[in-house]
C-alpha cells in the first residue's frame, strides 16, 4: 500500500488515512475519493501492471487484467472493443474487486458483505474465497436463481431481502462486523476501472471517443480517471469524448444532464445498467459533460439486436455489454471516422443464452 | 497461409498441399501432420502472435490466446496455472478452432460439421458464426441438455445422434458436403495447443514438467509439438516431463502405455478426458514416454475435491481442468523442487457448478 494514501471527500474536506476503512464520508456521507501519488511504470501483467497508478496492488492476482483487445472497421468508425468479459470471473469488476477485496484483506477482516445481485456478487465471491475471507451478499428474494446458485457455488452466503430497496440497508448493518465493500461507493472500483484506461493507452493511444454502459458508474469514472491521469503526468493531451449508456427504464443520468427523462420501450434486459440512484451521480454527470460526451438510452429490442449482432462478431457478452453496441449504432454520425472504445464488461457464459436470445 | 504447407501422412507416405483438405489420410486413413517451415518470430498478441510458427493464421482473432498464468508455490513444486479457460469460447479448444476453420473458410466452404458434445462444439459454433459459416455439431441424444441450447444459441444446428458411437458416422456422412472439423483428427487443433508452449516458453522458459488432461490428446501433442520445435530452431535444449491425466472410467492411454487397465473408481465427471480411441493414441504414447513421462489416473472424488481447491485459489474451471491438479497432487514426489505447467482447459462459468459441487 502507498504510505501516503488518503480518503478524501471532495465535498467536506475530510481526510484519513487509507488504512482506517470508510465506504462513504463519515462526516457528509457522500463518495469519498483516494489521493496518493501516481507513477505510470507498466512492469508486469494485468491490473499489477500499473501498481504505480494505484494506492495499492492486488495481494495476489487471479488473472485480472490485460485483457485482449479487437479492433474492428463498424459503420465508418474504427472500434477498439475491450474484452473485459474474459476476466477470471467473468466481467470487468474483477479489476475493482482485486483492489477492494485486498484492501480488506490488508485491513485484517476475515468477512466481507456486499449488496449486488449482479456480476460484482460473482467477483467478491471468488476473490474473497482466493483471499481466504468469507464472503455475504445481500440479494433481493426475487434475483435470478442462477445468480444466486453461482455465488453459493464459490463459497458465498446469499442473504435475500424482501426487495432490492431493503439490501443496502441490510449491508450496512452487516458492516458493523465486516468489511463493507460497497461497490457502487468504493473508489478502488474507480481505480480498478482505470486500468483499463492504461491498458487500451499502451496498446493503442488514446481514442476519440468512448461508449460505455454506466449502472453506479465506476467504469465510466475509471476510464475518465485514467485517461485524466495520464494527461497530469505529461504522457497525453488528449480526453475522449465519453459517452454514456443507460436504459429507457431506469436513466437517472438523461435526468440529471438534461433535466427530463425520455421515453422509450422497457430495458430490463441490461441489469447492470439498472441503477436509479448511484451515489457517484454527480461525478459521472460532470466526467460526460466535461469530455463533451452525452448520454444515449437504449431499449430492450436494441440491446437483444446488438447482442446477436455482437456474437456475429464472436463476442459472447452479456445484455449490459451489447447495450454499449446498441448505443454505437445510434452514435453512428458521431462516432464515424473516429476510434472508439468499447469496453465489453461481461461474459454471456454465465447466462442462459437461449432464454434471451429466444429461437 | 504458408505456400509450401502440406498435409504429411507419417505412415503411408501420402503427401498433398494443404489447400487439399483432408481429415485423415486418404490412403491408409491414419491421422495427418502437417509440415511447413517454422520462423519464431513473435510478434502481436494471442494465437497469430505465432504466426511464424504455424502454416496459417486466423482469419479474424476472437481474442484467443495470450491468456494470463500464474505462478503457484504447492507443494514444493512452483506450479505455472494457464489460465486457458479464459479463452473467447471458454476453452483452450479456441486455439485450434481459429486456425482449423479459418482452413475452412479459405477454402471456400460455407458449412462446417463436426460430432463432439463438449467445448469445441461450442467453439465451432462460435468461430462458425464468426467467420460467416453454418457449424453442424453431432452430438448424442443423451448429451447434457445445457449443452446442446447454447451451441444453439450461439447458431449451430444440432444434429442428435441415438448414441455416442454413432456421432462420427453422421459427421462423416455430412461431410461429403461440408468441411469436417473432425477436431480429434485434425492437426491443426495440435498446433492451436503449440501456441501455449510459445507462451510459457516467452514468459517463464521450458517448465520441468507439465501435467496434461488427455481426451483426444491435442493438448499433450501441442505442447509436445511446441516445445519440440524450439529445441529445432536452437532456441531451447529442454523437453518437460510429459504427465497425461486420464480418469479411471476411460484409460486408453494407460493401456497403451502399461499394457493393462488400472482399476479405481468411476471418473466421468471429467468428461473431456472420455474419449476411448483417440485416433493419435500412438502419438500420445510415444511423446509422454519419449519424454520420460507417465499416465495418471484419477477419479470423480479427487476430481472434485481438486475443484474446490482450485476454487480456493481463485479459479473457476470445469472438472477436466481439475483432473489434471489432482493428479499434480498424486505427483508431489516427482514435483516437489520442480517447475510444473498446468493449463487449466476450460471454463467451469459454462456449468451449473452448484449441481457438480453439491452443497
Amino acid at each position: 500500500m502507498e504510505a501516503g494514501a488518503r480518503w478524501r471527500c471532495k465535498y467536506c474536506g475530510f481526510e484519513a488515512p487509507l488504512t482506517a476503512y470508510h465506504w462513504r464520508c463519515p462526516r457528509c456521507g457522500r463518495p469519498l475519493d483516494i489521493a496518493y501519488q501516481r507513477r505510470f511504470e507498466p512492469k508486469g501483467r494485468g491490473v499489477a501492471r500499473y501498481s504505480g497508478m494505484l494506492p495499492l496492488s492486488p495481494l495476489r492476482s487471479l488473472g485480472e487484467g490485460g485483457t485482449p483487445s479487437l479492433w474492428l472497421e463498424i459503420g465508418g468508425a474504427k472500434v477498439l472493443f475491450k474484452l473485459d468479459h474474459l476476466n477470471p470471473s467473468g466481467s470487468f469488476k474483477d479489476r475493482g474487486t482485486s483492489l477492494a477485496l485486498s484492501l480488506a484483506k490488508l485491513l485484517g477482516y476475515s468477512e466481507v458483505v456486499d449488496d449486488t445481485s449482479g456480476n460484482t456478487g460473482i467477483s467478491i465471491s471468488l476473490y474473497a474465497r482466493a483471499y481466504g475471507m468469507s464472503a455475504n451478499i445481500v440479494m433481493p428474494a426475487t434475483a435470478p436463481e442462477g445468480k444466486k446458485r453461482l455465488a453459493r457455488s464459490l463459497g458465498a452466503k446469499v442473504i435475500e431481502a424482501p426487495d432490492r430497496g431493503e439490501c443496502p440497508a441490510i449491508a450496512e448493518e452487516m458492516s458493523k462486523t465486516m468489511y463493507y465493500v460497497a461497490h457502487t461507493w468504493n473508489y478502488l472500483y474507480v481505480l480498478g476501472a482505470s486500468t483499463i484506461a492504461y491498458e487500451v493507452f499502451e496498446e493503442a493511444g488514446v481514442p476519440d471517443m468512448a461508449v460505455v454502459p454506466v449502472g453506479s458508474g465506476g467504469l465510466l469514472l475509471g476510464l475518465a480517471e485514467g485517461f485524466r491521469s495520464l494527461i497530469e503526468l505529461g504522457l497525453s493531451n488528449k480526453m475522449p469524448r465519453l459517452f454514456a449508456v443507460q436504459g429507457y427504464s431506469v436513466q437517472p443520468l438523461a435526468k440529471a444532464l438534461k433535466g427530463m427523462e425520455i421515453k422509450g420501450e422497457a430495458s430490463d434486459l441490461a441489469d447492470g445498467i439498472m441503477v436509479p440512484n448511484p451515489p457517484r451521480l454527480q461525478e459521472i454527470a460532470r466526467a460526460v459533460s466535461e469530455s463533451r460526451g452525452d448520454v444515449v438510452l437504449v431499449g430492450n429490442s436494441e440491446v437483444l439486436a446488438a447482442m446477436r449482432e455482437l456474437l456475429d462478431l464472436g463476442l459472447v457478452v452479456e445484455p449490459t455489454s451489447a447495450a454499449a453496441y446498441a448505443a454505437l449504432q445510434k452514435l453512428r454520425a458521431v462516432a464515424s471516422g473516429r476510434t472508439v472504445l468499447v469496453v465489453l464488461t461481461g461474459s454471456g457464459l454465465k447466462l442462459d443464452l437461449g432464454k434471451i436470445l429466444g429461437p
